[in-house]
């Protein structure tokens, strides 16, 4: 199943992709993709409807992310080896957790916006799972049954603000628009194993990341099950799992974005997102 | 006005303090301390409430958080001149930002669970305060109209996780229970200059930390309007200040907190806090 949430920025509606990958409105099923809606309860649930018999959404409707404003949103920093050795940093021995803003969670087509002062910024396509389930010291081998399902999430970023403002990453994580999640939330039924699954982003038509989760250092069931053990995770929280190389820090010499770029990314089974970069506008 | 949220864990009501210290029901007037709760219009409408006229609160009702989970619970590092230099760091040349999982937010007395695999448990006094009106890219001198009010809380904190478990802060400062606030929301025309409130914390009733605000490196319009530069802060979320010197790893030896410790703390006009630790239990 892929469940998206469609309408205007803040009056978002539940809906489902259908098979002929059209959406069809769920609001008479689920008031919205919140953390009880996540259950797998409510998922069977939603599974069971006949698309056909649902209301279709309105033709060219805007997509808002898959799931809205998160309890907390996490995001794993340098899981992959070789990404870790373009920033220059070492492998780490465990893995690297840091936060988003909540509140900068955005729709998958939504512009990003330049932050005032901002030189440096990049982009990260990822892989990032959504919890259905509360998950509390999980152990690793029950980590999957909290996962309510998968999302495309480009983990944008603003390199000065992270790392050369003092302290921790989180000033160059979470600016208002750096949170694009979506197109759909993908349930694990139907995603199946995460474990090789291509990954690309593109600026203005060019290839910039390219690779696959094959190559991620600590996967899915071990993340949930570290996070689990440092904080509780409740239904509806993101975590988004690290990106493969690529980055515009990545390169030599570094390339940022700026104003009028065109970015598009995907991970497969998960669609695709496309932005275009815009500057900060009151 | 100070208000309060009181009754069991998950369903809390709103309430306020009289002039007899007796917490009023203000269930009535407002549904919650959320977002829109703060914002000035509310707050004016319940500041012209006579408490005398509200129900009285059940005798001995335990007091939850003064504010429901927040959006975003954002914390500020070494901001207390003597406090960074206990700790090893130097002073820092702008604010250090890190996040609590807002879902670690606790009652004023609820008792802190000591984490699975805790070694270097510890504690932080320290002032905080709540958004009550949207903040983006606002000036130091417009800042403190943003703001609903003031909490006390204790910025609970397992050493070995924040520091010694590869990478950023976070994942010893959001476990369960690591985020008492309250007992108070105060507003700033009842708590007045925010300048110079005394600060202590007690363990065993043997004073740890003693300090006051005065000894802030960054205040407290500062932070709300560097903050504002990085991220949206929105109704709600909570920014707690730093802490002054004295806490456990500071002291040399090094001191932790252990299971039937008592802690105390109080930041002057905020109100008292009393935790006792307490091994975790599924």
């Amino acid at each position: 199943m892929k469940l998206v949430r469609f309408g205007a920025k803040g009056e978002e509606k539940p809906g489902l992709v259908d098979a002929g990958g059209r959406v069809r409105d769920l609001t008479g099923h689920v008031a919205d993709l919140t953390g009880e809606a996540l259950s797998p309860a409510v998922l069977a649930r939603l599974a069971a409807l006949d698309p056909d018999s649902l209301p279709l959404a309105p033709e060219g409707a805007r997509l808002g992310p898959c799931v809205p404003q998160p309890g907390n949103f996490i995001a794993i920093g340098l899981n992959f080896a070789d990404h870790a050795a373009e920033t220059g940093n070492p492998i780490p021995a465990e893995p690297v957790v840091f936060n988003k803003a909540p509140n900068c969670i955005s729709g998958p087509n939504d512009d990003i916006l330049i932050p005032k002062g901002s030189t440096k910024l990049d982009w990260e396509v990822e892989l990032a799972f959504v919890i259905g389930t509360r998950a509390r010291y999980v152990d690793e081998k029950d980590a999957l049954a909290h996962i309510a399902g998968y999302c495309l999430c480009n983990d944008v970023s603003e390199r000065n603000f992270q790392m050369e403002r003092t302290g921790q990453w989180t000033k160059g994580k979470g600016c208002e628009s750096f949170g694009p999640v979506g197109p759909w939330l993908v349930t694990p039924d139907e995603l199946g194993d995460t474990g090789d699954l291509a990954m690309w982003l593109e600026v203005n038509g060019e290839r910039m990341q390219n690779g696959s989760t094959r190559t991620m250092i600590f996967r899915v069931p071990f993340l949930l099950s570290y996070l689990s053990q440092f904080m509780v995770l409740d239904p509806g929280d993101i975590v988004t799992t690290g990106t493969p190389p690529g980055v515009g820090l990545g390169y030599k010499p570094p390339r940022f974005l700026k104003a009028g770029d065109a970015v598009r990314l995907s991970v497969a089974g998960l669609g695709e997102q496309h932005q275009t970069v815009v500057p900060f506008q009151p």
